[in-house]
């Protein structure tokens, strides 16, 4: 079985790598803290017996074959970069469930038939660099490893050249190993489990995602001498734009979100008109159809905009995922591991993206949730009680010895 | 008379001080561009025979006293600071204007009985310290030297120590020369004279200023799991205040301004629910009942929406400045010069704040303006005419005379 002491220590170790100068913990894909990250990771993973390798797009893979058989693993994984100012729960609790897992099976004396794997997938969080799952995108064939490592990031770095700067750019082809499976366990980083007393929630389904920056030019102008009616103003152009997704996320059924998490104004001074706004929009819906509407509503609601506020709107994409459904056989496995431990349990669609969600281009995958005390993620709020980790590494441990046949 | 060779290439040598990282006009208050901006006004009072002093907020000084009278001084002056990506105009004009009205009275023989000064104000933008005509504030007395040299900037400096840095920290107590009459040329940074085809503006008054920093605090959250109605998003609820300013300062009769130049969003990651936003709010009025009442809705304002959306307001002064009006004697002497040389002159009302507005506190004072080209200040786009310039500072040099007796 899990051991809980190992798996929650090594948890609290890993979140206390990389405060950035205000304290926060802020691990960014290929960023120093990262590499400190991944340096802990990797001796762990080795201590376990296992042989790990790096791809060329940074993704860590660990292996234990003890049949030798080479055939396709079972794979878990996640990722343990953050965001900013971030928890310490989010990717970090699925790479190191599963390597608690492994180390169960080994120390039961297991000899499954099938390989185990364990990844660590980079920049999933895509808040340095976009697409968000970057490496496991690129992992099933998404994405051309070039084209990825060309990617430039927020701060203007290119992911190329950090991942060689950290000792983390490999040289085998990701997605050489092509799992027979794929399981993920995660903070749920939403309010459903804890709101309903349940212990374990069996994604089924992960909602669309949408990224997308827009910059709005208007023109710089004087804030005391400019009458109202005479402005090009790029700051109000954007704030008028944050105020209309509100209400169309809000408007529909209540399963579309929408974010803007970035806003930079130009030349940010306090008595200059704003001549530039850059902001991005993130959109979500669980149904493809919809989200497609409220992406179409938006380039609609943008033409608009420019016209009435005399400014021009560009949009650059970032990101763009359909909906992705899980295999059905999995969530199946997924219910049935939980009851049998006397777990309540509950299908649900997954709010976040998940490096499981590009795996499932690649093979049959599924996710195990665990419940977010009061919903709270991306935020050094994030929380998780111990017994439920333990209890959803628990779970992963029964679906893999089911799946890898010991 | 004036020599407008002389003058416009100063002005245009001036407007090449200070280029940024990013090859913008940005010549902040008490910055090494500033420093360099200050060398060269210096050597040109110099070469012009002025006795130059610098007080202790750094106030230039330059003074012209061919009769060793002592007494009162005719001053002009304006400043040399800038905005980020700013004009060549702003300012500069009204320095360059009164060191070219001393030297063509001194070219002309001419021995006033007053002496005549010529002042560069610190820090009149207050894009960099906060609140703007900080310099000829202090030169009033309405600010404490010890208070206004412990200014810290929006990029963590402190006024003081970046005065003494750049070598412009003065030992002389600020306003130990106390003006007679205190004249001023600048760029009317605004679409009036323009519009209605006048070479000169009288000014007769200065709208109120008040700059508030407005801190909304709401908590971090998940883009994807955090369904709209449990957030409390800062960047929404600073999104719908720029947007009620917008509404309320186009609703009056039209002489209100509001302006949101700053705005920024913690942590800044696009798929974080923003836990922060720091901006600033830029009112002004000509009226002083009209701009009170704004900030009275304005408090009313931040008071409903820290309820609705749940988030805490604080609100720090940054600058509050009630309308001034100017000496009504200096009013009539400037339209009457300008009539004199066969230029159109109207009376008119300043939108921007002008360091002319402190030194009123001290004597009195008032205003010449010309037209900005398509109304256009804050912006590397402002313009004046070259003839426009030089007829403003010909009036200037009418007006001096008169009231310095030669
Ligand atoms: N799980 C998670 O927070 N992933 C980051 C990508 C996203 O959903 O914004
Ligand atoms: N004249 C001028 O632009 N002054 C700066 C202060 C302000 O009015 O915002």
């Amino acid at each position: 079985s899990i051991d809980a002491a190992r798996f929650l220590g090594r948890l609290a170790a890993l979140a206390e790598i990389g405060r950035d100068g205000q304290g926060r913990r802020t691990r960014l894909a290929a960023s120093d803290a990262d590499r400190a990250g991944r340096d802990l990771v990797t001796g762990w993973m080795r201590e376990a017996g296992l042989d790990v390798r790096v791809d060329r797009i940074g993704n860590l893979i660990g292996l234990w074959d003890p049949s030798g058989t080479g055939s396709g693993p079972v794979m878990m994984g996640s990722h343990i970069d953050t965001v900013i100012d971030a928890g310490a729960y989010d990717g970090c609790t699925g790479v190191l469930a599963g390597l608690a897992v492994i180390e169960a099976l080994r120390a039961a004396g297991d000899v499954p038939t099938r390989p185990l794997a364990l990844a660590a997938f980079t920049n999933e969080e895509g808040v340095r660099y976009a697409p968000d799952m970057l490496g496991s995108l690129v992992y099933a064939g998404g994405l051309s490893v070039e084209a990825a490592l060309a990617t430039v990031g927020t701060d203007g770095t290119v992911l190329g050249e950090e991942l060689a700067r950290i000792g983390y750019a490999g040289s085998e082809a990701p997605g050489t190993l092509r799992p027979h499976a794929y399981l993920e366990l995660h903070v749920e980083q939403g309010p459903v489990l804890e709101r309903e007393g349940v212990a374990i929630g069996a994604v089924e389904d992960l909602q669309g995602i949408s990224w997308q920056e827009v910059t709005i030019e208007g023109a710089a102008n004087h804030a005391g001498t400019t009458p109202m009616d005479l402005r090009r103003d790029a700051g109000v152009a954007a704030a008028l734009l944050v105020a209309w997704l509100r209400e169309r996320a809000g408007a529909g059924n209540g399963r579309s979100v929408a974010t803007v998490g970035r806003l930079r104004l130009e030349p940010d001074a306090i008595n200059v008109i704003p001549a530039r706004a850059v902001l991005t929009i993130d959109l979500r819906d669980p149904d493809a159809g919809r989200l497609a509407a409220f992406e179409a509503d938006l380039r609609q609601r943008l033409d608009g905009l420019a016209r009435r506020e005399n400014v021009t709107v560009t949009v650059r994409r970032l990101a763009r995922f359909d909906p992705v459904t899980f295999d059905s056989g999995i969530v199946r496995r997924i219910e049935a591991a939980a009851r049998a431990r006397g777990l309540s349990v509950r299908r649900m669609t997954s709010g976040a993206g998940h490096d499981a969600q590009m795996m499932a281009r690649l093979c049959p995958a599924a996710m195990i949730f665990v419940p977010s005390i009061g919903g709270i993620s991306h935020s050094p709020a994030e929380r998780t009680a111990d017994a439920d980790l333990v209890a959803g590494a628990a779970v992963m441990l029964d679906v893999v010895r089911d799946l890898c046949g010991t």
